[in-house]
């Protein structure tokens, strides 16, 4: 066994080049073991096995920074750099990040779990270790779906004019979390068939009969084809350009890395990768090995619970679907999350009318703005985390214009095991100062169904709906008929009972303060809050607000959000300026970045809890 | 005259192509005339003359699409499409926009402001006319400097993967609002070189020497250049390539436009155009002609105010050249405002040490957390409005990994004539709830160098300090020896005179408050109000809140920002959680997109003036 002795890179470099496919198989079976029970980002990380390898074999971190772009497929170079054992608890509360992170390791030289920010960070680094006079090699390495991204484009632009020495290589490997898309896949396709071509050509060409070989050579070789040869485009943003190289031959890997390691200025190494290599189902089913959850190592049979609620991203799914028959007008746009968004529902009954824009959230967003403007009613689906990337375009390009766009922002609140880069704990706060805008929180998947409708409504004008990650509460929301969702009213759950305190929810998780709420009527307690669904954020329900400030001396208010700005903030802000005298308290996220775990751990860590309401009740 | 009788498009297609020219120039003519009196972006805007009237010649709004990117370059379309009268109140309150409005015209299809988003506009556009069976045009115009900002190659990434009808047509001037910068603008000045050598080589070539020859050519024809026959990275991403066609030349661009109009799918036109065409001193000094103010249009002499304050990004400017000075780990990053931030009085001493990435305010912040990441001080200086650009990597890249990044944000709050798409509102409200983050605003230029030297403290974390537009105080801030500014403290500008009211105002809108306290004084009023400099929004100095709570019935909060969520915001939650009972108000931007206007005019939209201060305190 040569992985139990590899407790830092140091120690890949006592093995021979020719030990080292073995270490991959290694690796990759301890790597299958573990997300086989802890689940994981298992596809990608199964694709840059052999690139990790060479990458530690070739280079000397943390003097030599890699820095993974998303870095989800980074778990060899965890495994790699001292957290073999460690690895056992990814993604774990207490456990190591499912992401590259600085605090966790100095190999980790930049964090992420974001897309398309590894070339900018990487040159960065490049250029303060130039000017510092230290000769330290800098390499990004970032997938075919996250070059696509913009930010990664800026990246490449500024890099490209500059002589500092810099290496990315292009982990291409055709897929990202969907089927990638976009303009530059099919470029990078154009190259991979090119190279294909020309190995078939040399092995196969004087097998083929004249006539097949005059097809093929049509085919293969149009005007487009021609120009690929030395990739063009990265040539033209001033990167020499190295492929295509095999990304799963480690030791063809190695010696490139050794002959780019003498090359100067920014340069591009292109590998083909496959996600998933090397264990059978997940190179059968990408998308869905992209993140398996449990599964048996054996028979690649996935443990995931059979009897399953709903979940909140099916709800959205479904229901547009539902609407897109009946209103022509209604087009679906994500930013690379088909499956994740459930938007794949709408697309396979109208592929047409579903818009996977590849990662670009910016682009998705004032795409969105264009096909509103233009007669179109688009439901634009961004996790919430991700929605950040595009705050000046809801700005600038929606709320200013008043065009109507329903943004619908899954993964809103806390995410778990995708950690402090995944939580959606900004969104309420960040869009409550835009002008023009409405923003709601569905407390369950009934609301959503409801407030899907209700933003098509003129009035509600551009809209943001905020609904979390995971399960719906289990009620009949297929069954139920639509009910109105009234502009900026709240509803009343409970009116309360020999009381004078009042809870205000936003959201899902007001369904742990009807918890809390029954747990004490079950208890046949004589004081029983009045609990409201405010269901908005903006507009605020300030006509509730004035019959509360008249009948209660005391508020609670409840988000997923961060407790600055939110609801909490929005209801202090109101209550002041009518000169409510009694007492408001907010739970909701605290500040500051709740790391990786359960989502019940998460609500733990915030007090966002059953058991902390009921000891503020009392 | 001919341009008397143009007053829609329609009018311009009566006239022969023979009479283009001379309406090219009585537009230009007019544009100068009023732009001498009503100072605007001349610069671009007479670059795109020819451009314009070609463009209406040949297409018809608003059944066609004209979308301007920036929209900065689009007088020349404002005039042509029924506003040439209403052109003399450009950028005026109650006038008309300095940039594309669809509120104003049926003719303005998108919006702009901000750089980089046309591309995506006309995509949806596009596609929401092909969905609805219209036969329209979508025309994305966009300079050579905003299509290096990431979204803009999200927009041809999406586009070029599609076989929608869409032209792009790229007006390359070679300048951004400073000298252009990046990878994609050296690769467009190889194309124009290498056009303009083939011209040359026709022209000349039989003239010259043969070892003339031999060195021009060696020169010219490298592997890069002929590479670039063809537009070759804009074919790689789907698009057809046109070019290069002189921007200039009307007759000409009608010919091309009318070609293109005939050939489907997406396809790129690349013109050449000059900044400040036609009036020789905008032709010399395009980036002072870039927004020249008002100026003499037979001289070229421009009347800015001979004596003159100092303006806060000269503050800025110079105090971050002296930091950097003493500090040789200071660096200056600005996407694409060298001039704008001042950042160029450091450049021209540290032409190594400061960075113009271009239009890419992702990259800017990312890059600087690079640079911090490995061992650098950054300073990362951008635009509050366009800071909303890079929202995500700020939190992402800067703030969860708490990297030393000082952020100095210009042109926060009223920002004038620019406009709605311009006010810097947004970011107090939008970076409070961020962790790890210290928001400053400077009530002074003092302050101002005081805090960019606080900040470099470690304990200050990730910082940002932000600042306005426009002259500064007139205090004598070069010669005032530097003062601390503990972390989270206010200071003390009133202690307060038989008063049960206190002011607490966030950055220089507290001078108003100190004029109208002085006002009060001076007319002997026996209640005078105390008035606290906060300071910092975050960390908020609670302590001197605590004692507020003890001493004071009634807060008036101030700032120059979005009234929702940033220091009132901030106030009112944590009062609440001490159970105050007093009175806060809040004056601040109003939940409303303000116009353009005089920054007077826009404080007196918003209430923040003098008048209304000892109103609320009588």
């Amino acid at each position: 066994m040569l992985l139990e002795k590899i407790n830092s890179p140091e120690d890949i470099k006592k093995l021979s080049l020719e030990e080292l496919p073995a270490l991959c198989s290694e690796i990759r079976e301890y790597m299958i073991a573990c997300c086989s029970v802890n689940p994981g980002h298992l596809g990608a990380s199964l694709g840059t096995v052999e690139l990790s390898v060479a990458l530690h074999y070739v280079y000397d971190t943390p003097q030599d920074k890699l820095i993974w772009d998303v870095g989800h497929q980074a778990y060899a170079h965890k495994i790699l750099t001292g957290r073999r054992e460690a690895f056992r608890n990814n993604r774990k509360q207490g456990g190591i990040s499912g992401f590259p992170k600085r605090e966790e390791s100095p190999h980790d030289a930049f964090g992420a779990g974001h897309s398309s920010t590894s070339i900018s960070a990487a040159l960065g680094m490049a250029i303060a270790a130039e000017k510092q006079q230290r000769n330290e090699h800098v390499i990004a390495i970032i997938g075919d779906g996250a070059i696509g991204g913009g930010m990664a484009f800026e990246g490449l632009n500024h890099a490209g004019s500059l002589r500092t020495d810099l290496l990315v290589i292009l982990n291409d490997n055709q897929i990202s979390i969907d089927k990638n898309t976009g303009a530059l896949h099919n470029y990078l396709l154009r190259i991979s068939l090119s190279r294909t071509y020309n190995r078939i050509k040399s092995n196969l060409w004087n097998k083929m009969s004249a006539g097949i070989q005059r097809i093929t050579h049509r085919i293969f070789h149009s005007t487009k084809m021609a120009m690929l040869k030395g990739g063009t485009l990265f040539e033209s943003l001033g990167f020499r350009y190295f492929g295509l190289v095999n990304g799963h031959d480690v030791c063809q890997l190695v010696k490139t890395l050794q002959r780019l390691k003498e090359i100067d200025g920014p340069k591009l190494l292109h590998i083909s990768t496959q996600k998933g290599k090397g264990y059978e189902p997940a190179e059968k089913n990408q998308v869905v090995w992209h993140a398996p959850g449990a599964f048996d190592p054996e028979t690649g049979k996935r443990l995931t619970p059979k009897i399953k609620a709903d979940r909140y991203q099916d709800v959205f799914g479904e229901t547009l679907l539902a609407m897109a028959r009946k209103n022509p007008d209604i087009v679906g746009i994500t930013p690379a999350m088909l499956s994740g968004s459930s938007l794949n529902i709408m697309q396979r009954v109208f592929p047409d009318r579903v818009f996977d824009v590849g990662i670009a959230e910016q682009h998705a967003v004032t795409f969105s703005a264009g096909l509103a403007a233009n007669g179109l009613l688009p439901f634009c689906n961004i996790y919430s985390s991700f929605m950040q990337r595009a705050y000046d375009c809801v700005i600038h390009d929606v709320a200013l214009q008043n065009l109507k766009v329903i943004f619908c922002l899954d993964r809103a609140g806390l995410v778990g095991e995708d950690g402090a880069t995944h939580q959606g704990a900004y969104d309420l706060a960040a869009f409550r100062p835009i002008p023009n805008l409405t923003l709601m929180a569905p407390m369950d998947e009934i609301e959503l169904k409801d407030m899907m409708h209700a933003a098509c409504e003129p009035k509600y004008g551009p809209t943001i709906i905020r609904y979390p990650r995971g399960n719906t509460q289990g009620h009949p929301w297929r069954e139920t008929p639509l009910s109105p969702i009234p502009l900026g009213k709240a509803r009343c759950l409970e009116a309360g009972r020999n009381t004078r305190t009042t809870i205000l929810s936003l959201g899902t998780i007001g369904n742990m303060a009807t918890d809390a709420l029954n747990e004490l009527k079950n208890i046949g307690a004589n004081e029983i809050p009045a609990h409201y669904d405010m269901r908005f954020l903006k507009p605020l329900d300030t006509e509730l607000l004035d019959q509360i400030a008249n009948n209660f001396d005391r508020i609670i208010t409840i988000e997923d959000g961060s407790q600055i700005g939110g609801l909490h903030g929005a209801v202090c802000e109101y209550l002041h300026s009518i000169d409510y005298k009694g007492h408001i308290e907010g739970i909701g996220i605290p500040d500051k970045f709740i790391e990786q775990g359960t989502v019940i751990q998460q609500f733990a860590a915030c007090n966002l809890t059953k058991e902390h309401l009921l000891s503020l009740i009392k």
